[in-house]
C-alpha cells in the first residue's frame, strides 16, 4: 500500500517521459513534499528524528567532509525524499549550474576547438530518481542487479539543469564529452537514453571497460589525462561524486551537483 | 535603532564573556531567531526574497561551487544571521567534528609522538560572530581597520566543536598546531585570546610573517611542507576556508568546517 502510494507520486513528478519533471515549478511540488512527509513519517525540514540530523549530514556530505559511506541514515528516508522529489534539489542544482554557465561565458577560447568540459552522467545528466525513490532513497545497500536492469531500461529522465549548462556550452564553442562509471556493454542503451532526454552533440562517451577494477577517480583520472594528451583543453568538469573532480588532471574548474542517495570512492 | 538592537542581541546570545554560547543550546537559541528575523526582514529557512536562493548559495559555498566571491549576497544579511545565530551553524559544526574525531579514534599511531592535526583559528578555533554580526554578517565589504581592532580585543569566543576535537586529539596522542593568516604582530592577543577561550597544550602556533604577500594557499600549504620536512606525520586538518585545506601537502584527511560570511583564495 505504502509502495504503492509512493510509485504514484513519482509517476506524479516525472510524468511518463521524464519531460514532466523539467517543467517542475515549486508550486507543483508542494503538494508532492506534503504527501511523502504523511507517508515516511518525516517531519520539518531540518529532519531531526533521532538519528544525526538530515540536513547538517547532507551538508557534511556535499562538502566532502563524509567519506565512503555505506547508506543514507535510516533515519532520513523521508527528509533526502522531500529533499530530492520537492523542490530543494532542483533549486541547489540550479546554482551550481548558473555559476558554471558564467564561468564558462568567462572564458577565453583558444579558437581551435580544443576545449572540451566533462559531463558525469548519473545524477549529472541524467537521473535515477525513479529508482532511488522506489528503493529507499539510498538507505538500502546498492543491489547491483536491480540497478542495472533499471538502467537497461533506459527511461532516466534528464536533469534539466546540467542540460542548461550543455547546451550553453555548445553555443559557445565548449565540446562535452561524457565520461561514466557506466560500463562499455551499456553504451547502445546510455545513447539512446541520452537521445531520448534531449541531449544531442557531445563529442565523446566514455565508458568503463567490463571488467575495470580501478577505482573511480582511477578511472576517471586517467581517461581526463588520456583527453589531455590528445591535444584537448579540459576547461569544466562536473559532476555529483567527488570522484568525478578530483585526481589530476581534474580540469581547470569543477563543479559538484549535489546527490545525497549514494557514495562512490 | 536597528542596529543598537542587533548589538543587543549578540550580546543576548555571547553574553559577555564568550561563555554563554559554549553553553548554547538550541531551545535558548530560537527566541533570537525569531527577533533576527524581524529585523532584517528575513522569512522562513530558505532565505528566498528576490535574489539568489541563500541556502543553495551556502551549500554551493561549502562545496567549493561558488569561488571569489566577495560579499554574502546583501538579500542574504537575514538568513546566514539566523544560520549563524541560531542553532544550525552548530549543528553542522558538531557533525564535521563528530567525523573527523571518529576518523581520529581510528588512526594507529607510530608511537613516537610525530603526528600533528593543523587548525586554522579564525572561524574554526575561535569565531569573530560578534564582529560579523555588527557588520552585516559579510554583506559589506572587508574594513581591514575595524576587523583588526576586533582582533586586537581577543575577545573572540571560542567554536565548542572546535574545542571538543582539540582536547580529544590531546587526548590520543595527536598534537595540534595552529596554522593562522593572522599575522606575527599578533601573537600575543591571539595565544592571549586563545588561553582565555579554553585552549592549552598545542605544540606550535604558526602565524604569517608581517608582510607575506603569497596566496593564502601557497602559505598554508608552504608551512604543512616544513611540519612534514621536520619529520612530522599531518593526519588530520581542519579549516573552515577551501584555502585552508588544498596545496600538497594537504594532510591525510581534511575536514571543512562552515562559513557563509566571508570568502579566503
Amino acid at each position: 500500500m505504502a509502495t504503492a502510494r509512493l510509485v504514484l507520486l513519482v509517476a506524479l513528478v516525472f510524468g511518463t517521459s521524464g519531460g514532466a519533471w523539467a517543467a517542475q515549478e515549486e508550486d507543483v511540488a508542494a503538494p508532492v513534499i506534503h504527501a511523502l512527509r504523511l507517508l515516511a513519517g518525516s517531519g520539518g525540514d531540518l529532519g531531526r528524528h533521532g538519528g544525526v540530523p538530515c540536513d547538517s549530514w547532507r551538508l557534511a556530505v556535499e562538502a566532502y567532509n563524509m567519506r565512503d559511506w555505506q547508506t543514507v541514515p535510516a533515519s532520513c528516508e523521508g527528509y533526502v525524499g522531500n529533499y530530492m522529489l520537492g523542490g530543494h534539489y532542483r533549486r541547489d542544482s540550479a546554482v551550481v549550474v548558473d555559476e558554471a554557465v558564467a564561468y564558462a561565458e568567462g572564458l577565453k577560447l583558444g579558437g581551435k576547438g580544443k576545449e572540451v568540459w566533462v559531463f558525469d552522467i548519473d545524477e549529472t545528466s541524467l537521473s535515477n530518481l525513479p529508482y532511488y525513490a522506489t528503493h529507499g532513497f539510498g538507505t538500502k545497500p546498492y543491489n547491483a542487479t536491480s540497478f542495472n536492469a533499471y538502467v537497461l531500461e533506459g527511461s532516466a529522465p534528464v536533469l534539466p539543469e546540467t542540460q542548461r549548462l550543455f547546451r550553453k556550452l555548445i553555443s559557445l564553442g565548449i565540446k562535452p564529452v561524457f565520461l561514466t562509471g557506466r560500463t562499455e556493454d551499456q553504451r547502445a542503451i546510455t545513447v539512446a537514453n541520452l537521445r531520448r532526454q534531449g541531449y544531442s552533440g557531445w563529442m565523446k562517451l566514455v565508458l568503463k571497460p567490463v571488467g575495470f577494477k580501478a577505482s573511480a577517480i582511477v578511472y576517471k583520472s586517467g581517461e581526463r589525462k588520456k583527453l589531455q594528451d590528445a591535444g584537448y583543453v579540459i576547461v569544466g568538469n562536473i559532476g555529483d561524486q567527488w570522484s568525478d573532480i578530483l585526481g589530476t588532471p581534474e580540469g581547470a574548474r569543477t563543479f559538484k551537483l549535489p546527490d545525497p542517495l549514494y557514495y562512490i570512492g
